[in-house]
């Protein structure tokens, strides 16, 4: 070819719908749903024996829209896409990649926003309560129902990686390899605190009702609010440091008024209107309340140690500056795997973005993700 | 006296109305403010000489009731009375302690809820933005009132200490030691982030209404959200791990609702309805903005680098969970502080209680307080 601009990585959305008989899941809590529908996105192609697939997990506002195209226009790629694709670590001509939409969300899965069967109307808040065990349940009959038995490698960040240690508690036959990047057994309180003070921020707008908004105005200015509460637990003091500092805002001199002189403040406004446009409130309500929830360690003993997870080959990262789900909770779950046999790496990168930077291109990240599935993928 | 107990040190609210000529005084902003009002209380007896004033600053929403009790049935001391009273670090039986509420508050001093004079209703946000130097300078007005041309010391935390500082920087005369606490030359980056969390929380309640909420509803929807996120902020990873980790509230088993599982959550809901019950909303913008606009390295230099504050004896105070305000912040106002040719003594106090540790009965910073104030005293 004399064109040397690579071909774009064209996905498209599919949408796979299940129900455990007669046609409702059993969820965590005792509670019901179905049918339940799960958004997802492949790339790559299954092997004959179907021993290459990889299953990446996304974070809390995330969708299965992880890396490539929907289309030779598209000028956006997915959120992953520096680390997923054609040559690039997760190599999508050895790999294949599969991605969906966690349920509980509002990016093509079930979530409070989808229409209720029984009511013909959208659920709200008479979605039922579902947990980071049930997300990982309901991925389960999507792996099933792509004919994979067993999973190459798994990896996800934050309440992706909550999911990645559940399916390794849960499923364990099904996981050969898996990659928890930046996460936690559990929860801090200062954790549970940040996301509670956002659930508050919504609950408190008028417009969320009870969460019965559909059809009408939604809680913006609560869902903008939570989603800047959020954004700065995913930066440093140090990034915002470097990147804000006490720079103005399009001004050289303070306006003594509060329409927001710091560059800093536009940016956190700029975050709540843009998530408000691409995000349902009750959706973040559910999905922060599951990651609170999310515990391997309660009731009887921590789930991870267990002799069926000997075979699972774990890479576990974390990074220095995050403070949301600091290296000594990575460090924890290192100390808890390697009581059941596994065998374990563990890293923690020197990064200065916070929690953030587990998105972020990182070449330390690239080399030990690339390196940690090229060994696995070569141990068939 | 056979009765062991002590008799409670009963105190009173005072106000001090003083205007520059006409009638208002000169803001940092250029605009014009008056006349002013500042609640006060004092401690001790002011010595013939006048030379033993300790003047005490507060934090963004405390207020002047620093130590003592309201009356001999009065039930809940001052904010600081484990520092302030007869045989404490701060000997009121030694020293003549002062404590006004900060202009722009709502506790007896002039702010916005207070009536604007031109108009007979609340300012509301007619009233113009309050700096830490204007707070600072009406405070001078009240030391001059009380007849004290040079104060033995003055102490704080937090935007109190951001006052001790604005004080040695605009009337180093006027001052022989400082001791500035857990605080800072400027706000970094995610300090402003989180105060502006907080205001938008506020101003996106309906019931905020542009400031012109007296005599209706107020946004205590907003200001409960805007104190739960400056309470986190206030602690620490460790303090709350230690305090409420995962510990459930009232239940054994998860609830699977929105209704507060962990005590963490009740917590901070009762925090910001607490609040709600004695704070302004619009007291809070003003005080927070205030608090970001603090910049003593703005413009031309450091205003803390002047041979004026020579003689100026410092006791600077960090702690090391504080992460609102960290040790790093401290000591660069000790190196700067020595460039001015000041006496500087420097303390990172070992304390997990975040920035909160301040306010918190410690014996190493009664110690390091009493000793210093001691010293001072005998040198005068």
């Amino acid at each position: 070819m004399s064109d040397k601009k690579l071909p774009k990585v064209v996905v498209e959305k599919k949408y796979f719908t299940f129900a455990e008989p007669p046609n409702e899941m059993v969820l965590d809590s005792g509670a019901r749903l179905g049918p339940i529908t799960l958004a997802y996105e492949t790339l790559g192609r299954l092997n004959e024996d179907k021993s290459n697939g990889v299953l990446i997990l996304h974070a809390c506002t995330g969708d299965s829209h992880v890396a490539g195209y929907y289309s030779e226009e598209d000028q956006r790629p997915g959120w992953w896409d520096n680390m997923i694709g054609p040559g690039k670590p997760v190599d999508t001509n050895r790999f294949f990649v599969i991605c969906s939409n966690i349920l509980g969300s509002c990016m093509g899965s079930t979530g409070p926003s989808s229409i209720n069967p029984k009511t013909g109307k959208p659920y709200g808040f008479d979605f039922p309560m579902v947990t980071i065990k049930d997300m990982v349940k309901a991925q389960k009959y999507l792996i099933e129902h792509l004919g994979i038995k067993k999973i190459m490698s798994m990896l996800g960040g934050s309440v992706g990686g909550m999911q990645v240690l559940r399916w390794c508690a849960d499923y364990p036959e099904m996981v050969r390899s898996a990659i928890p990047i930046a996460t936690t057994t559990r929860h801090s309180a200062q954790a549970i605190a940040f996301n509670e003070v956002a659930r508050q921020a919504i609950m408190s707008d008028p417009n969320w009702k009870g969460g019965s908004y559909y059809g009408g105005p939604g809680p913006d200015h609560g869902l903008a609010v939570a989603r800047m509460i959020g954004h700065v637990t995913y930066l440093s003091d140090e990034s915002m440091r470097s990147k804000f500092g006490r720079k103005l805002q399009n001004r050289t001199a303070f306006s003594y008024d509060f329409n927001g002189d710091f560059e800093v403040e536009s940016y956190l406004r700029y975050q709540g209107a843009k998530f408000v446009a691409r995000f349902d409130a009750n959706s973040l309500l559910y999905i922060t309340k599951a990651g609170d929830y999310f515990d391997l360690e309660r009731g009887d003993g921590n789930l991870l140690v267990n002799d069926n997870l000997s075979h699972i080959r774990f890479l576990v990262i974390s990074f220095s500056s995050d403070w949301l789900y600091p290296t000594y909770q990575s460090k924890a779950i290192v100390s808890t795997l390697k009581k059941s046999g596994s065998d374990v790496s563990f890293c923690e990168i020197d990064a200065r973005w916070g929690h953030d930077a587990f998105l972020m291109p990182n070449e330390q990240m690239d080399k030990l993700i690339g390196g940690f599935l090229d060994r696995i993928s070569h141990e068939c």
